[in-house]
């Protein structure tokens, strides 16, 4: 199948290298070149780890015609921070139906993504669908090597166009095919991102520890104390509540530990004593830096996102908005002025991609 | 000179000691009997460092009526949040003139004080007064020891009754006379406090660190980074343009170091820069849980009296009310409602107490 992955950091490395040793034929597109300057010559993926081998790529390329020449499928692996553009240079430049997947979306991506995509007049009509996470867990270990820890299974896919999730789960390429699962919802997508509830906080009421280059912490087990579980946990619950407003139940955060790490926990166990029993977390490192993803991008593509949807649906998220105000002027950027805010985007198209029902498991 | 001194804490320990050895008639009052048994029956307090000699009282009791029955001068040293009782306490049982001192009154103690005072009718009406901050650095080393490790100079008192700031400062015991000035007004000691910038937010803003009994670390040199630095000074802003919308400039925090600490700075350096160059400080151990003065007297005695202030001069408190926000979801305690929120006290009687020109400095 001829795919084009967008974007070679750690994701969209992994994803490249797994799918051409596969035996699909992949073009590789990132937007600085000198990030891939020794790939374009090589035009080979080193991977390790849970996948191994030589991967030996159809294109590596800076050029956005060429990303975009042929492919059945273009898998999106950026930060959210650059679906806006890619949108827009997809609306300017994409010549041939096919399937776009951002992976993943964070809050609201594909919504945001078709938005910005429609305004260039494209008559072409790609399929978009996002995921609810990224399905390779990795680092890029150099600029053409990649070292694959784990793969998740069941990562969640939803569309918003005319293919059912089902059928755009089918029509992925193998290996992609059998790590996703149709969602039932966008919903369970896009409100089902766990990153702004885990990220967001434990670093910034942890701010000085995270700049001080004197000290270090794991990010997970050192960070995240009682009172800073107590109150991630408000803040997923303003999350849950979003949801059930829009008619669908998502998974708690804890929940999701137990169905992502298997992680047990009994009725009365808080998100601290399960994150803290989460041994797969116990070697992350904290950042050192709060100009991090953790803020810069689960911030403004994630709580912004998650308080705009709770404004529409008239449910309190005061626990979110506080964090959204404490990193705006912590780190002196308006991230409500300059993230997924949703503004301008016609408010029936976000109710109708979030409410869509997936035809396929209603005929079930 | 007949005084009383409420509270057996570090500072009230240290000023008993001191005005004792100066040969004071010394009464020590203390709510619980537990804390002041060994006083009751030695009546002798060890006093080390900068003060150093066994000081004899003439009475330690927990009996509020022996506390009151005769002083010159009562001077209250406990946390700010036994001020509201302690007035209640004083309106049913004062029965002869005196000045009554608040030391410090956090922010508008003395108003607050005289508030609940008067509302048990007593007609005996002392003159009440309020301290910046506390004369002595120094650390309660038992129940009868107390080590003083420094003695301020030039700390500002200003009163809210009949008699000037002036005269109120030469009314005072020796040896406390010389190391209190008179303030040219109330905003100089209420807005005048710079404990609520320097202690909460670095606090908050490093709570895993604080609460994780697996770390340690020095307060105002590890935890206050560069944009922590920067929040405060805006707090420190808000602080400023409150006293400045009520007529008066207070000092910067950063002006407050070079005055207190004599810390030198340029124009350009920070709060930050400043802070991290104060040796004094370097020692200074944080606190190891949230449940600490620097936020249960900080935040209700401090930042939401600033607000309150701010709120009725109509100035800008975002960064002040986003704190207050976070220490009261995060400790999940209402400070705005237990807080000196001013709330029930005449406003006039804020603005008058707060606007009171000193006579004595008026003549000058």
């Amino acid at each position: 199948m001829k795919i084009s992955v967008i974007g070679a950091g750690n994701s969209g490395l992994a994803m490249a290298a797994h799918l051409a040793l596969a035996n699909n034929d992949v073009t590789l597109w990132n937007r600085s070149a000198e990030n891939i300057a020794t790939l374009k010559n090589t035009k080979t993926i080193q991977a390790t780890g849970r996948i191994s081998g030589n991967a030996k790529l159809t294109e590596v390329t800076d050029d956005i015609e060429a990303a975009l020449a042929n492919p059945d499928i273009v898998l999106i692996a950026t930060p959210a921070i650059a679906h806006r553009d890619l949108a827009i240079l997809f609306g300017r430049h994409l010549q041939k139906d096919c399937i776009i997947v951002l992976n993943p979306g964070r809050t609201c991506g594909a919504i945001e993504f078709s938005h910005y995509y429609s305004l260039q007049n494209n008559p072409i009509t790609p399929e978009i669908a996002e995921t609810q996470t990224v399905m390779h867990t990795c680092r890029k270990l150099a600029p053409d090597k990649v070292k694959v820890m784990a793969i998740k299974d069941s990562v969640y896919l939803a569309g918003l166009g005319k293919m059912s999730n089902s059928e755009l789960v089918a029509s992925l390429p193998y290996p992609m095919r059998d790590h996703f699962t149709p969602a039932d919802s966008m919903i369970q997508t896009s409100i089902g991102n766990v990153g702004m509830i885990l990220h967001c906080t434990p670093l910034l009421l942890n701010s000085g520890w995270t700049e001080n280059p004197d000290f270090s912490f794991k990010y997970y087990t050192d960070s995240i104390t009682p009172h800073i579980g107590a109150f991630i946990e408000e803040i997923d619950r303003e999350r849950l509540e979003v949801a059930e407003a829009l008619g669908y139940i998502v998974l708690s955060t804890k929940d999701w530990f137990h169905r992502s790490y298997h992680t047990p926990f009994a009725e009365a166990e808080t998100l601290y004593d399960v994150v803290s029993r989460t041994e797969v977390y116990y070697d992350i490192d904290a950042p050192s830096t709060l100009h991090h993803r953790y803020i810069l991008e689960d911030v403004p593509y994630g709580l912004v996102t998650l308080e705009t949807l709770g404004n529409l649906m008239r449910v309190d998220t005061s626990y979110t908005s506080l964090i959204i105000d404490l990193a705006s002027k912590l780190l002196q950027i308006d991230f409500r002025a300059t993230g997924r805010n949703l503004k301008g985007i016609n408010l029936q198209s976000v109710y109708s991609a979030l409410l869509r029902q997936d035809r396929q498991n209603n005929e079930r």
